[in-house]
C-alpha cells in the first residue's frame, strides 16, 4: 500500500524509519509472517536518493540474499575482492578472500538497498508510510507499547508489541530511552565526497595516506566515480571548486604510472566524522538499531553493515519470540549488538587514525602512523586482521531467516 | 686484561659504553678477529649489578647462541611459550611458538648477559675499560676517527677506524652526531619496578590492564619475582610502601581462582616512560646503536632487544667491509635499523596505550580500549600480529656471524 491506503491501528512491530536498517528489518519479518507498520518522517523521493554508504560487507550481502533481496544487487552491483592502500609513494593490496578464506565485499549504493526493499515492500502490500513524523513512543515499559505520529495532517496512534527505532541519530527513538550512556568522539576533519560522472580511475577501492590528508577512491558503478577528501571541519563546500577537487584529488593519490581522470562532478557534500554510541540498545519493548544507537566515522565502511547486523539479530529473536515465547534472545539483543558495534568502533576508529592526517600529530606521532601503515601492509597476520575487520564478521543468525 | 693493563693507543672499533650492546658488539667482532676496545664510564660492579630488561626475544637468544654466549642462558634461563593478557576479570593467553611457527622468548636478565659477555671478554683478554670517561668523539667525518677520554687520572687518545656509540641516551655518542632529526613522546604515567624474594605466583608473564592501571608479573627466576605497576609520574618512591605495593598488585592481578603471594621486597624503582628516535643512526665512521639511538616504553620489552639487533647488524656491515671492501652494508646501517626501530616504536606503543591507564581518557576511550583487547585475544590474526611482534623478527645477519 505505502502511502495511499489508510494505516493500521495495530500491528506486531512498529518500526519508525525507512532507512536501510528499518527496510531490511520490515522484510525479515514480513517474510515469516510477521506483520510490521513502517513510519517514516520524509518523503520516498528523498528515502530513495540520499546519498550514503556504498559498500555492503559479505554478512550483509549473505542476508539481502538469504532474504530474496539481492536479485539486482547481484546483477549491478560490483564484487571487489581486494582493497588497496597507498602510501610513501607505493601501492599496496589487501586480497580479501585470500585472507579470509573467501570472504569479499559488494560496491552497490545504500540508496539502491533502499530502492530495492521499498519496491519489494509495495509488491508485498506491506503498510509502509511516508511522511509519518512520529511524535511519541509511549509505553515502552509496558507490554503494550503505542506509537503517536502526525500522518497527512491528522495524528494517529499505532499499537504493537514491539517498536524498533530504526530511526537515526536525529530520531525520537535514541531519545525515548531514558538513562542511556552515551560514548562519543569528534574527530578533527571532515569529508568532502563528490560523486563524479566518469569511469572510475581503479578497479578496486584506493584508500590513499599522504602528508595533505586522506583521500578515497570509490565507485558506484563503471561510469560513476565516487570520491572523498579529507577537509577542515571549518571548510565550506564554497571553499571547494571543481578544479581544486580534482588538483588535490590528483595529488594525494599520485603514484608512478598511474592517472586519476577527471569528470563532472555531480554531487557534492561535506560530513563530520564522528563515533558516537548509546547504550544499552533497549528499554523494555522498544530496540534500537543502526544509526540510531550507532555512529563510526565512514572510513572502515561499517555504518551501514551494523545496521544489517543488528536488524537481522533482531529479526531473529523476534522470530524466535513469536514462534515459541522465548525470550532470551530479546533480552541478549543489547549485549550481543554492542559487541559488533564496539568491535566497528575500534576498527573504524583505528582506520581513521591510521589513514588521516591529524594536524595536531608531532613529528613522532607521524612516524607512528607510518610505521603503522608499513606494519599493516608488511606482516600477513597485520593484513589479515585489517581483511576480516572490513570483509566483516558472520551474522550469526542468518540460517534462522532463510 | 679489563682494567688494568696499559690501554691500546689504537684499535680498529672504539666502542663507547659496555652495556649489552658494547659488549656484544666487542664480542661478535673478536669473534672474528676484529679487534676493539670498549670504554665504559661506570665501574664494573655497577654495570654488572644494574637492573634492567629481563625478556630475550627469539633473535636475541639466536644471536647469543652464534656467537658462543649462551652457555649459562640456556642452563639458567626460563624459555616462555606464552604471555597472558589478564583484563575484565578474564584471562587469555597468548601462545607464541603456535602462532609464530615455533618462536618463543627466553627470561633471562640483561644484567646477567652483560656478566656473561665481560667474563667472556675477560677470558679472551680483549680490551675493556671500566671508569674510562669518554670526552670527545673527533674526526667522525675522516677516515681516522679518534675517541678521547680520561681514565685513571689521565686523558688518552684512541685512534680507529670506527667509533660505535653504545653509551645510551644519555651517552655522548649521540650528542657527536651533527643535525640529528629527534622523536620524542613521553606518556603519563611511570612505572614502580620490584624485585621480590618470592617465587612467581605464575609460570608465565602477566600483562594485566585493571581501571586502576597496568601491572606486570614478571620473573628473574624461580625464585625470585619481578613486577610492575603503572604509577603517577609525580609519584616517588616514599608513598609506595611494601604493604600498598602487594595490595595494588593484588588488586589489578585479581582473577578468581588465582592468588599473589608476596614477599621481601629486595629493589625498588620507578621508571618514566618515554618513547625516543634519533636519525640518522650513522654519522661518517661514527654509527649508533641501541638506546643511544633509541628508547621504547618497556611495555613491549623490546629495548634490549634492539640494541642486540642493531649491534648484529653492525657487526655483519664491520665484517663484510674489513673483509672485502665493502661499504653498502655500512652505508645501508641507519636505514636498516631504523626500520626495524619504528616497527618496535609502533608495537612498543600499542602495547603501552592498550595495556595502560590513561588518566586523560574519556568513557569513548576506555570503551575502545576494552574492544581493543578483546579483539586482540578473539582474533586468531590479531593475536598472531602480536605474538610475532613480542617474540620478534628474526635477524638477518646472524649467518654471516657464525
Amino acid at each position: 500500500m505505502t502511502t495511499s491506503s489508510p494505516a493500521p491501528a495495530r500491528t506486531r512491530v512498529a518500526i519508525i524509519g525507512a532507512g536501510p536498517a528499518g527496510l531490511l528489518l520490515g522484510h525479515l519479518l514480513g517474510r515469516h509472517g510477521i506483520d510490521a507498520v513502517i513510519l517514516e518522517s520524509r518523503d520516498r523521493a528523498y528515502v530513495e536518493q540520499r546519498q550514503r554508504a556504498g559498500i555492503l560487507e559479505q554478512g550483509t550481502v549473505d542476508v539481502l540474499r538469504a532474504a530474496g533481496a539481492a536479485e539486482r544487487m547481484d546483477r549491478e552491483g560490483l564484487r571487489h575482492d581486494g582493497i588497496e592502500l597507498r602510501f610513501d609513494g607505493r601501492s599496496h593490496r589487501i586480497d580479501l578472500p585470500a585472507l579470509t578464506g573467501g570472504r569479499s565485499v559488494m560496491v552497490y549504493a545504500q540508496t539502491e538497498v533502499v530502492k530495492d526493499l521499498i519496491a519489494l515492500r509495495s509488491e508485498a502490500g506491506a503498510p509502509l508510510l511516508f511522511e509519518a513524523e512520529v511524535l511519541a513512543v509511549e509505553g515502552a515499559d509496558t507490554t503494550a507499547p503505542r506509537v503517536r505520529y502526525r500522518h497527512q495532517g491528522r495524528e494517529h496512534t499505532l499499537a504493537c508489541d514491539i517498536v524498533a527505532a530504526c530511526d537515526g541519530f536525529h530520531g525520537i527513538g535514541r531519545r525515548s530511552l531514558p538513562a542511556a550512556h552515551v560514548f562519543e568522539r569528534t574527530y578533527p576533519f571532515s569529508w568532502l565526497g563528490v560523486l563524479a560522472d566518469v569511469p572510475p580511475s581503479c578497479d578496486e577501492l584506493i584508500y590513499a595516506h599522504h602528508p595533505r590528508g586522506f583521500a578515497l577512491h570509490s565507485m558506484r558503478s563503471s561510469t560513476v566515480s565516487r570520491l572523498y577528501l579529507q577537509v577542515d571541519p571549518e571548510d565550506g563546500l564554497d571553499t571547494w571548486s571543481d578544479a581544486r577537487i580534482w588538483d588535490e584529488l590528483a595529488t594525494r593519490f599520485a603514484l608512478d604510472g598511474w592517472e586519476l581522470t577527471p569528470g563532472p562532478i555531480t554531487d557534492r557534500s561535506i560530513t563530520p566524522m564522528r563515533s558516537f554510541v548509546s547504550e544499552p540498545m533497549r528499554h523494555g519493548r522498544l530496540f534500537l538499531a543502526g544509526d540510531a544507537a550507532h555512529i563510526v566515522p565512514p572510513t572502515g565502511a561499517k555504518g551501514l553493515n551494523l545496521a544489517a547486523a543488528d536488524v537481522t539479530l533482531l529479526a531473529a529473536a523476534l522470530l524466535r519470540w513469536y514462534r515459541t515465547g522465548d525470550e532470551t534472545g530479546l533480552d541478549a539483543y543489547s549485549d550481543e549488538a554492542l559487541e559488533r558495534v564496539w568491535r566497528a568502533e575500534y576498527f573504524s576508529s583505528l582506520m581513521t587514525s591510521m589513514l588521516h592526517t591529524d594536524p595536531t600529530a608531532d613529528p613522532f606521532a607521524q612516524r607512528l602512523q607510518l610505521a603503522q601503515l608499513r606494519h599493516t601492509v608488511d606482516s600477513a597476520a597485520a593484513s589479515t586482521s585489517l581483511a576480516e575487520n572490513y570483509a566483516g564478521l558472520p551474522l550469526p543468525c542468518i540460517d534462522e531467516l532463510t
